[in-house]
């Protein structure tokens, strides 16, 4: 086929670079004609050797010695860490023959570098970088910033938005290492329902389940979880709605991510609770500005003429994050009042709803709703896994048409195996056995902690919600929660300043968020102990 | 426990609602007395029944008969779909209790909507919401909108966005039905590695791998993957980056996102390819007013200089999209040394990049770029499969701490049992051997398409880069490519229009794409020839 894809139109074929061009209706591919058609060309891609010729563009053969040159070459690399651990170096031949320098230079240039121990020569399988500086990604061990973006891009002009300077939460990855980690929302292996995920995770991989879930769904969701969702999740929180307001979102966080884009603009009143979750206030903070603290009270956030003002609040009414107290069922009427008076929109974060006992008392706002101002949002992060991510939000048809079109532009849809093996999860009736031990287990492990505070704190003021899996401590005034972390790390204690929740240049410093989902009963009491030896160690 | 978290500082108790107290740096829990403490409540709330108040919040004992209203209201609930197919409904003597009605009362109305097929009566289980409306959230199958949002928001008023609005890439989702499914990036069930896949799922399913992907990983990333695609993946393409410049993605759809929120303003200039990726073009659009069409011809993008006045080009170079044409390494340098030139940005879709037989010949812009400028994009969707949805960025530093942050507002990071299983999946030797396997099994059919084309549209220009899983076919210009797709349908046959491609408002409707990533051998010859019957159906 020796066809070449040129538009017979109104193109004319050398009117190639500066040309312009630019509102021509109809532009299509011009053709050269093609010197060999590109089709059909068969180079069995698959086999490539990996592409060795970047790392030696600089190399000249008329240049000092060319073994030296090798080597700066290939430790440059390695100590950028350009050329990952483990990898394999290509033979001395094929690296001779791509230089054009003779094998034995090469070899030279490997053993030298053995000694050195930057690589490492294996048997019959031939020379591999040594791992120096493996860690993951997040871990700035020895990370020379490399030398090449001399004449580069100057980016502090270019990024539109900076999230790396928000004020956020910090979390230790290493946590798992320290003793006495009390952290929010982590994951604790002892409550992980291994057997039943296992099962679930198994039967998303029969050769069935694999044609269900392996395609593109574009914009849609395994319909199967909407199905369980719709059967044995929502409904607890009083939550009754058709599968086409249900989108499976990647944990709860890209359900507020997208409400945030879709919702707001630049001069967009959207109020948050303070103190409330950190997350939420940047999510916001990105687009509007005017993100407007609201007052907050035992009973969670106070339906006030603030609330009234604004074009949408964010709000926790099943566990208020972070004090964890839990909106009674006459506050949120108020709240739904105020909306529908002031037609402000809610956005409720079903924040630990699972746990709160909710549906003994008081459904979710987004179940009271009369008039469809509520969108509600949810996640398995707390019962399951974070490392799952899976999320969802009810929201309004209308909005629910937005949300789902703008999922598709930004990742199309969270990971469908893992759709799938949560609603087998669901289906196969281990959600709720689960939730029963999760429960138990928070409240078993609750008393304990409470016991140790009123031991070794007894003066602090405390905070839990029925069901929480945290505790929201007030230190005296004096108290300044971020020395406290740092001397009760020192002690293997992990804590979570409470100052980060707050909004403001000068939040108060005598709070801390106290999390036990991931701490071990035995360690509850000597790890309370070690945080009181901390804050007595500071004076408070 | 009674104490009550009040902050002893400047705060006024009775402030409550109205108060104006914005911009106190300090505002704190204020505590009324808690009557009982929260803390510590224990009401098993795991063993909660569903919260059905919310289903009968209407219900009225001195309305009508009660008989009536129950059946009303939940024939109600079933047709406006908020309740679920196979949903248990509650007992009749807990839903006799709740209403406040004799049980009998509950027991007729239940008989009578079994009769009607609204419930089904399961021995001893009891009633069950039969199942009338099941149906993915996508298909609009007896959808009546709820009539409850009479005094609802305003919707159209309140979106900052409405990506619904896009002109996209539309695929039946139901496409695995059609015996001739000509789609691009889609899945065949006979090429997926079941087997190696399972072997690597599974491996991420022991309790020491649960241990290790469970947790919330926060802005990080499994440190497994990212080595494997520094050892495995990156060099094929000549790239050779430290794992800091790494980033994961829910498809390489999220990393186009997440660019384009940390790039674009609403005046930047963006260049695209035209023709080009669609999905691309709506990611910018939705930021960016100035998105602006760059030329294509059978090497690529032409680096023209339209090119050097943008401030961000987006291109294709292993195959571009959707011509599959690849970009010669000469025009790459010619490329790179113009954006020097200008400070122009590049990202650089790998699009099929793993296809292309890359690495035999031109090396991605990424690993020519000499002063850190080009932000590469890859994915493993092509490869293994759309839903497990695995893409890739590999950034400039400073782009890539930005780019970290963002993606944990966003979503914090990918689901991360599929990062350790595709970590094992690679480190296995697993993608090395598929993607031989692919490659060949792409190539016979590739032939076959085009023997098939030759015999029934021998007129029709085409296009296949070296590898691509799709042709690109330029009809008369007489062929609407909407009427053909539609005529083809009846018969069988699925394809792609062109026009989507294209920019502007009266884009040309005489391209197609044809995929054959997901139609099996056999099927070939006797879909082109249907595809043919149909163009000559249309008279073309």
């Amino acid at each position: 086929m020796d066809h070449a894809l040129v538009h017979p139109g109104d193109r004319d074929k050398d009117a190639g670079d500066g040309a312009a061009r630019k509102n021509s209706a109809r532009k299509h591919l011009v053709g050269r004609a093609a010197a060999a058609p590109a089709s059909l060309r068969r180079k069995e891609a698959g086999e490539s050797r990996l592409n060795w010729s970047v790392l030696f563009r600089n190399f000249a053969l008329n240049q000092r010695s060319l073994q030296v040159q090798i080597r700066q070459m290939i430790v440059a690399a390695i100590e950028e860490r350009r050329l990952a651990g483990h990898a394999r170096m290509p033979s001395s031949r094929e690296l001779a023959l791509s230089l054009g320098v003779a094998r034995n230079t090469v070899v030279l240039a490997y053993r030298q570098l053995v000694d050195e121990g930057f690589l490492e020569s294996r048997e019959r399988s031939g020379y591999f970088v040594a791992d120096l500086y493996r860690g993951d990604a997040a871990s700035p061990v020895r990370t020379e910033t490399r030398a090449r973006s001399v004449s580069g891009p100057d980016w502090s002009d270019r990024f539109g938005l900076t999230p790396s300077r928000q004020r956020n939460i910090v979390k230790k990855l290493d946590w798992l290492r320290y003793p006495f980690p009390f952290l929010y929302g982590q994951f604790d292996p002892s409550l992980f329902p291994t057997n039943d995920w296992r099962e679930s995770a198994r039967g998303a991989l029969s050769v069935l389940e694999i044609q269900n879930w392996a395609r593109d769904l574009i914009d849609g969701d395994d319909p199967e979880l909407i199905d369980q969702l719709r059967v044995h999740v929502l409904p607890r929180a009083g939550i009754f709605a058709p599968p086409e307001e249900i989108i499976v979102t990647v944990g709860a966080q890209q359900a507020l991510f997208m409400l945030a884009q879709l919702f707001l603009r630049k001069n967009t009143r959207i109020g948050i609770e303070d103190p409330g979750y950190a997350d939420a206030r940047n999510i916001f903070g990105m687009i509007s500005d005017r993100v407007v603290p609201l007052d907050v009270d035992l009973d969670g956030l106070v339906p006030s003429q603030e609330v009234a003002e604004c074009e949408y609040v964010y709000v926790t009414p099943a566990h208020h994050c972070p004090t964890t107290v839990s909106m009674p069922l006459r506050r949120r009427e108020r709240l739904l009042e105020l909306a529908r008076q002031n037609d402000v929109v809610i956005i409720e974060d079903g924040y630990e709803s699972e746990l709160s006992g909710e549906s003994h008392g008081a459904p979710a706002l987004r179940s009271l709703d009369a008039d469809g101002r509520v969108v509600y949002i949810g996640s398995f992060s707390k019962i399951l896994a974070p490392g799952l991510r899976i999320g969802y939000v009810v929201a309004p048809a209308p909005v629910a048409r937005e949300l789902r079109a703008l999922r598709r532009l930004m990742l199309r849809h969270p990971p469908s195996n893992n759709q799938r093996a949560a609603a087998l999860f669901l289906g196969l009736g281990h959600y709720k056995s689960h939730l029963r031990r999760v429960i138990h287990a928070l409240n078993e492990r609750a008393e304990l902690v409470e016991a140790a505070l009123e031991r070794h704190l007894p003066r602090w003021n405390r905070l839990r919600g029925a069901g929480a899996s945290s505790f929201w401590l007030e230190g005296p005034l004096s108290l300044d929660c971020l020395a406290l972390a740092h001397e009760a790390e020192k002690r293997g204690v992990l804590i979570e300043p409470g100052d980060v929740f707050f909004m403001g240049e000068a939040p108060p410093r005598n709070f801390l968020r106290l999390g036990f989902a991931s701490i071990a009963r035995e360690r509850i009491g000597a790890g309370i102990a070690a945080l009181g030896q901390a804050a007595r160690a500071l004076g408070n």
